[in-house]
């Protein structure tokens, strides 16, 4: 398996997603305002690698600092935590990861552990994060393959797949268990304006497993869908709030409602960690905006007039009604998405 | 006004619309094979100008002839004909401009009219659907302006504007009359995947015009319609069957599912010569395939991973169902589309 991130002893070494398909290279972040810029350069990208990102970001920040007594690391940390924190708002994962390294760290902290062994503990909790990520996506994929068909093709949007994750993906992992356990899947992979992580990313690493796949534009999804041509619609999501109202890259709105009109079911494929309790609708979900020249440059050159407006937002939000079902590695949640989610989350 | 196409004497003259909008260059077509390469390689594009330059094709193809009797022009006339509807499948307005100066050419070649006198009527003939089609589009234009808020954004897909015609334009036309009306217009411009029409000519020529234009990934819309950022959506058509379904760039008929689902009118301009009565729904309208290499490279460079499968309709077909009305220059018709297109047809 190709690694999307690794802890290596000199620093955390990002599959530089940005290249891909065409370049496997590396980026090494050394310290944590290296890893900040791997986040929000998008070098990195997808919600749960997102997540142990930010675990591992904290972790090397701690992991390298010269502080000799508690108060002084105390000040570094929550430094270390606002500046990962302000790479990209939408993904909850990516503050449930940074959380739950510093949550660590308080306790230690506060019961005066010597820094040498906070040091040690912080890592090890990041990198057990990051092999809980992979056995999450093993488990959510095995619940969800038996709800995609024996044989068919998937529309999936974005990369919820190994390269969004530590390894084997949510979305796409689904997909990976159905073809294990013998489905005959091929996928339709949307490109992903503009960022095209669909196009690089989602073909890139199903065409490494053999699964058949062909790319479309993200209109094109429509007129195939009329055509009989897609049998499931599967992505993954950054954050899900309390209702079931799912945050996911920008575009997922819109297959949704296409595949409601056409009778296409549609689930959303993602960790437990994906699910934000405290947020009780989608609406209270901030929107990322990213820069203009994302859309307005294709690799160097510029596709529109000078001065023209521009919309980026990188996420939009599926209201829970034209989400068939939610599966995460508790379960699979479906309507009344509210009790449901309430439900699983008491066990 | 910037001219799409001109007729001079050494040749036509095509803004080169591949080049819009960072270069205004024009490519001159001294014989009917380059106008066709002209129409096949998208320098010119827009189902209205399709149809006035499969016209001038013609007419310069005959023009040109150094045919010295009518057994000899005929067979030539054949050659040209045929090539040129080769060019492009979807938009029926190229074989009606075709047929146009091939019927006029039979019959005064059956009446033996002398070849210098054909030429002259030729040519006379496509410089007249020239100017007729600025003259529908301002008058579709009227037609449809009040259709449109006096306040409000409107979103349009690809390019249905002066560059897709002679002038003006049939969508980018009637909100062209909205404007000069005085309703206070902006608009959205879908970027339109693969080719960017509208990032490149929409927005281009809109902002020439002073109207605000913003531009957007295809994917976006549903998100803005959801913010009740978006009024109305108005495209264009590149052949209308005769119970009102229509063959638009691709995406259109995506737009056309979210415009309900959030109770926002969708309108369709075009021409009259756009209504293909000849077929009955749009199932019978022939798709073109292109290039997948318009998916797959972005300004010379590769952006999917080699041999992955790629799709890459050029239109697609808009069930009439989904239609709010269609704006032509006879007039606006409204559901039922077969009897009222019918109606119109018969007057």
């Amino acid at each position: 398996m190709i690694p999307t991130l690794e802890w290596l002893p000199e620093g955390i070494n990002f599959l530089d997603q940005t290249k891909l398909p065409l370049e496997e290279t590396y980026v090494l972040a050394t310290d944590y305002k290296q890893v900040a810029t791997v986040i929000r350069d998008m070098i990195t990208r997808g919600a749960m690698v997102i997540g142990v990102s930010g675990a591992m970001g904290v972790a090397i920040g701690i992991d390298r600092s010269t502080a000799t007594d508690i108060p002084t690391l105390n000040a570094e940390v929550a430094e270390i935590c606002d500046h990962l924190a302000a790479t990209r708002p939408t993904a909850v994962n990516l503050f449930w990861g940074i959380g739950r390294v510093r949550d660590l760290y308080n306790t230690l902290a506060a019961a005066n552990t010597p820094i040498p062994e906070i040091k040690k503990a912080v890592v090890a909790l990041s990198l057990e994060m990051y092999d809980e990520d992979i056995a999450n996506c093993r488990t959510l994929g095995a619940f969800g393959a038996d709800l995609l068909p024996q044989e068919g093709t998937i529309l999936t949007h974005c990369n919820a797949g190994a390269l969004a994750a530590c390894g084997y993906g949510s979305a796409l992992g689904v997909i990976r268990a159905a073809v294990e356990k013998g489905h005959k899947i091929s996928v339709l992979a949307d490109e992903t304006r503009p960022y095209l992580q669909g196009a690089r990313l989602t073909a890139w690493e199903l065409m490494k497993d053999n699964i058949p796949t062909t790319v479309l534009c993200d209109n094109m999804a429509a007129s195939l869908m009329s055509k009989g041509r897609i049998q499931a619609c599967i992505v993954g999501a950054d954050r899900i709030a309390a209702n079931g109202d799912t945050a996911n890259k920008i575009g997922t709105y819109g297959v949704a409602i296409l595949a409601k009109e056409f009778g296409i079911p549609f689930y959303v494929a993602a960790p437990w960690a994906t699910l934000d309790l405290a947020t009780a609708t989608g609406d209270l979900i901030p929107i990322e905006q990213r820069d203009a020249r994302e859309v307005t440059h294709s690799n160097g050159r510029q596709m529109t007039p000078t001065g023209v407006g521009i919309e980026n937002p990188a996420f939009d939000v599926t209201p829970f009604k034209y989400i068939t079902a939610i599966i995460t590695e508790r379960g699979v949640l479906k309507a009344p998405f509210e009790e449901s989610i309430r439900a699983m989350a008491a066990q």
